[in-house]
């Protein structure tokens, strides 16, 4: 690696805060929706922005996560729940608004969990999984939470695998030693763009067996059968 | 520190098992209303009453967490389950009783959380945070689990704030060296009041956004919502 | 003990990715059922099969969970995926299936895990207490997510009971130093049998509350009263 150390690490610290405040700001929208309070607003924003992070780094088990250590990592979620609070009183469409700021924190924390994991010495492999587990475990806590249908786990949205493309380029790029800002940049815009186009336009992957319709899936019922 | 240690140390594992207790009879209780059966009834006590413990010892990183290593702690979840088998058949007035004993343990949490937060060497920042996250973390596992609206999102009630100020009260004391058994009683009793006090009271803080009505705001439509 | 170390090493290996496969087969099957897309199959078979395992090697605390570390562990819940997506077109059963599939998990982790806290130094009642958390994990999980009643805490259920068995007759045997491939067979066939045999007869322990009619408790209501 030709990168210099400090720079490097403190552009990816910059670029995880990024992340957060995303992060942050979808966990306050969906507060808003649900009509939590601000208190509430601002713990699922924290929840949400940070918990992917507190799993990755107790999984890497290098001594206490970050978020508790460095108390820069609260601003974002503060941020999130104040900017929520006065902008959008006047919004309707949270859904909209929700997705393109959690998107924007998957694009970068796909980048960031997967250079963390590979910075602490694991396997691209494992830093591929980790990389994925940071990205999506913040919003698994958002969903699981709010009660809400995982946005992971439904059939009418792709949001796994853009983030594993993510980790895939971010780990393949790291050990192939062209891995640096510009190309991050890159990274994290393919995620941002795949995520919003493949929702915008209904891209969708088989279901989990083959042969079935998909006439029977329908917002509401698809995961909340009970058969 | 003018404190003798061993005293110390053996005081804050009465005040931890304490707070075990109470949340181990919320937890109970749940699973009564729920109408789980005994076996649930421990296991959801358990979940409760040591989850936020084995977080907070997880997030410290010093050695398996104290709920797996001291067998100590598994007399108040037994204790609790047992109490409510035998005790409660004839009692209407469950989330009343849950309230109670939920913020006794919420009380005692605040405060054991953040001096073991603050005994690791965290910094006051973090251990506040983990002090809450500790408080606030075992009732939020028992409400996902059982699947009801966590209080802690709940916009009708006030559960996080009470938490915040006894884990930043003790931070405080601690640094100016006057944290002793007489403070700590006192803190317990502030927050235990001040979380009782809102919840009989209604207090209430805003909502996540500015100028949004609360007519809306009404039990089983505010979080359930799905717009 | 006079076990060979490097045929137990392996041996257990062998027992956990065997039970990995069995959660993971349940985690796809109920992604089937619940209409998720092959993605979420595989997502959900991940976090069914590895999950109980990841929490069991944070809380033991010897670095990062296997996993991450080693691939081998994603063989199970991707095969698991493909295999559901293409043999269960046609199958009606899904709940019995996946019954069964979850059982032979559950007789397996609940061995593995306790021998692999035993193995990091725990005592037998920390061991035993980690496999019955290992075992039950990873379904709590998957029922959580999943937004289902947890199994776990299902009064029409024995769940944890036989797992609590495996684990005590693991920590048991191990001490007395008969602890062997012949005997862990008998310990995983007697779990299997009891977990299935409990479901089929619909054995039931006593609800949470001494004296309460189980008239009032029926699927569906029994875990989502909301009074």
């Amino acid at each position: 690696m030709e990168l210099h150390l400090f720079t490097f690490d403190l552009a990816l610290v910059w670029l995880d805060l990024a992340g957060v405040f995303f992060f942050a700001v979808s966990g306050s929208l969906l507060a808003a929706k649900k009509q939590f309070d601000i208190i509430g607003s601002l713990l699922l924003a924290s929840l949400v922005s940070l918990g992917g992070g507190v799993i990755r780094d107790i999984v890497i088990n290098a001594g206490p996560p970050a978020a508790f250590t460095n108390p820069v990592y609260l601003v974002p979620p503060l941020l999130a729940a104040v900017l929520v609070y006065f902008l959008f009183s006047s919004i309707q469409r949270f859904t909209s608004l929700l997705t393109l700021f959690d998107a924007g924190g998957l694009a970068l924390f796909c980048i960031t969990g997967t250079l963390k994991a590979l910075a602490a010495g694991l396997n691209p492999v494992a830093a591929i999984l980790l990389g994925v587990t940071t990205a999506v475990g913040g919003g698994l806590l958002r969903d699981i939470t709010a009660n809400e249908i995982p946005t992971l786990f439904n059939a009418r949205d792709l949001y796994a695998l853009p983030a594993f493309t993510g980790a895939a380029l971010t780990a393949l790029l790291w050990n192939i030693g062209v891995f640096n800002g510009v190309t991050a940049g890159v990274i994290a815009a393919w995620v941002f763009a795949f995520r919003v186009v493949a929702w915008r336009w209904g891209w969708r992957v088989p279901l989990a067996v083959r042969g079935w319709h998909r006439a029977g899936v329908s917002p509401g019922a698809d995961s909340r059968g009970r058969d």
